[in-house]
């Protein structure tokens, strides 16, 4: 295709939306292991599952064979509120990096919940409003996903009751705001009202919580209160399957104008981002049409991937969930209160853990005072203050592009700018005031959270 | 011709961006009166201004001839990171309201400033840039001003010294972190760096602080450094002559579309915003070409337009400045401190103060609860988290729209959606928690602003 000029700003018109979503795991040969029940190592059914999630997610959830589920209209129309995201072209960057490199982000973070988060939250109220519940619970961590699930559900009209990591609440006490003026009510994790809550705070007083505590609470109000269920804003297939709308957008975009990647870069917490924006890209890498280097991009103080154990494992830190097959620290691992609050996940979305471990993809991790170096300068040139964890994936196409500049090589790298950082300045100000620090956990403290692994022999 | 079907939001092609600005005064038969020297009474000559503005600016605050001016190519690129804004139809507020009234937004806030105000500050640090200049000084209310300033000062390498009023700088402290991100340097005004701080500090201690204020400051540090200019984010005609890209936007994506608004609406505290969104629009009115009824939104604790004076006044409180012919509520009046700081000003643009006066637009005033309600409920619909300055436009375009449904009226509404309100989370908790004041100065507290107006008999 003859190169067209590139604009700064793709934007697709609102008929480019994509009506279906793209289930990866369709065409993955080694599918995701199944979730198991706890109890009997068996595969859970969906009857099982029912409790905790709404039906129709339940499906999505256990179906990998079908390539391509329908978005309901409903969804359409809400996605139109701020769907397309633009595909933006940093010409600003590259001219500072003064690299040969051509850099391109998928920018998601223009919709009030400041994230992809929306993307899920909106179809997660939409199938629990449509199965008449009163409401649904869940936990969040740097605040995105509680803020996009209150939008969501103030829009259906259900009740959200939100589990803010502790950690977050406190750096972040604005976010708690969005949320109420949203409808929603937001405890800080781990709270007294929930039986698992009181019982990690007796273990780890002073504990600044972590997803995997906040899971549990939100999971326990979810099956103990009449007409409500949980919600979960990444690592689920569901949640993967929702995010494709990241990559299909860009996916269209880019062919449009006649883009080929060469790197794919993403940060992964839980991987709904990354799981998202790879997904057209990896169904053509499944299906031998094409090849890319996909990258994942963590915390080195939270590195499931990079050092973590491929197992089963709790999904949460009250060890109420499923278990997941997936690159794990152990669900008693509580990372540092690092500032990129949504990558602070001790496991990964199991979708991603088969694609990682077979190859298909790779991760590296990288350290948070590396990833504000990138923030900033990213925001001094691109006009946009990026979110912590959006930052991870910007230090690494960074440092891809400056590659390219020392071996000339024009590669196209596109990365993933999940979200803004407007609640994030108490990270900020660390950085400005010099005041950051840097943390990775020792193999010893890696080792206590692999000791909790279960011990399930599969 | 013939109508289309509207997109949720019309994004214009880069290529359709202006090239000119469109200076409405050109177009003026009663031309805004001119700034004069304090001293001599006589109008301000480009020798006298140059000390205070770059030189390029002063051209442009005296320019009432040329109705375009060429936008520099350096600006027009710069533009492309964030420009063009979309055009929002809000159907979602329309089916929540239940009106036949067609409302439109042009939201302003997708870029890191938060709101509209990048548009001139990239032009004012260019024009610094360009005339060799070390830096510049300026104030900030809301710190919307501060922000796009600290980013387009980054862009071009100078200095940049912020002056902000200091209930927003504790309303608001990650404002400060924002600017600081970008290179800034923050002082709470009124401060002890200046002499008219000090005085300032002296006849009002535990003072708030002002925009006027704040001026001051800013104007005499820049009068009295090396190297450094004085900019502004509102009032001036340079100001509005920048800030016509949104309305010149607003107009080509209307017309493409074949939409003509019956009214356009927008909040005003110096003006910029609203004498950007109207400026083509009050063209073909000024020439006589269509005609559109224009609204003013002012907050009722700081009602300029409604109950203030059209009189020579000192645009700053520590009367460092030119008289300008304005509405203005007297320099000595320090308004309320209510939650919209960008508004909290006691003048108002030249040009709409005299367009104003000339019938040529109405303005309105709204209490600050009410402003929330209309905030609470459009980011609810719309999924924008409105910033409180915009939100005073929402209530009176939502007001417009419910006339339109008592009387069955299709009318198209128009209004500046100038900015988001991440950092204003202060202003909705106290809104959430039920908590929040309204506050209407009395006759009397008016009459004092009003004493200290100067006697000019002109």
């Amino acid at each position: 295709m003859e190169e067209k000029k590139i604009p700064y700003k793709i934007y697709l018109n609102e008929s480019e939306i994509p009506t279906k979503w793209y289930n990866m795991r369709a065409d993955m040969k080694n599918k995701p292991a199944p979730l198991l029940n706890p109890g009997t190592l068996e595969p859970m059914t969906a009857e099982e599952l029912a409790p905790v999630f709404c039906d129709e997610l339940v499906k999505q959830e256990l179906n990998d064979t079908d390539a391509y589920i329908d978005i309901p209209e409903e969804i359409q129309k809400f996605y139109k509120m701020y769907r397309p995201s633009p595909l933006i072209r940093a010409y600003f960057l590259e001219k500072a990096l003064d690299t040969p490199a051509k850099i391109y982000y998928k920018f998601e973070g223009n919709n009030t919940s400041g994230s992809h988060k929306l993307n899920s939250a909106i179809a997660q109220a939409y199938y629990a409003k449509k199965q008449g519940l009163k409401g649904v619970t869940t936990e969040t961590g740097a605040g995105q996903w509680g803020t996009a699930l209150s939008m969501a559900c103030s829009y259906f009209g259900i009740d959200c009751k939100v589990y803010m990591v502790k950690v977050s609440y406190e750096q972040k006490p604005f976010r708690r705001e969005v949320m109420r003026t949203y409808g929603a009510s937001v405890t800080p994790s781990p709270s007294n009202t929930t039986n698992v809550g009181k019982k990690i705070l007796a273990e780890h007083p002073g504990t600044t919580g972590s997803l995997g505590c906040a899971i549990s609470e939100a999971v326990e109000v979810a099956t103990t209160t009449e007409g409500y269920r949980y919600v979960l804003g990444s690592v689920l297939n569901q949640v993967l399957l929702h995010q494709s709308v990241i990559g299909l957008e860009t996916k269209t975009a880019m062919d449009k104008y006649g883009i080929k990647p060469d790197i794919i870069i993403g940060c992964a917490g839980g991987g709904s981002n990354l799981g998202g924006l790879i997904s057209p890209f990896m169904g053509e890498k499944l299906r031998g049409e094409a090849d890319y280097r996909i990258i994942a991009v963590e915390p080195a103080s939270c590195p499931s991937f990079t050092r973590g154990k491929f197992a089963y494992d709790f999904c949460d830190t009250g060890m109420v969930c499923p278990l997941a097959k997936m690159y794990t620290l152990g669900s008693g691992f509580i990372p540092s209160a690092n500032h990129a609050g949504g990558l602070r996940y001790h496991g990964m979305s199991s979708t991603l853990s088969q694609l990682y471990h077979d190859g298909l993809m790779e991760a590296t991790s990288v350290e948070q005072t590396s990833v504000f170096d990138a923030a900033e300068q990213f925001a001094r040139v691109e006009g946009i203050l990026p979110a912590p964890e959006s930052s991870h994936a910007i230090r690494v196409a960074i440092d891809e592009a400056l590659k390219c500049k020392e071996t000339g090589e024009e590669k196209t790298i596109l990365f993933g700018l999940t979200g803004t950082g407007y609640f994030d300045m108490v990270a900020y100000e660390k950085y400005n005031d010099g005041v950051m620090t840097d943390y990775i956990p020792s193999d010893a403290d890696l080792e206590k959270g692999f000791a909790g692994l279960p011990k399930v022999d599969l």
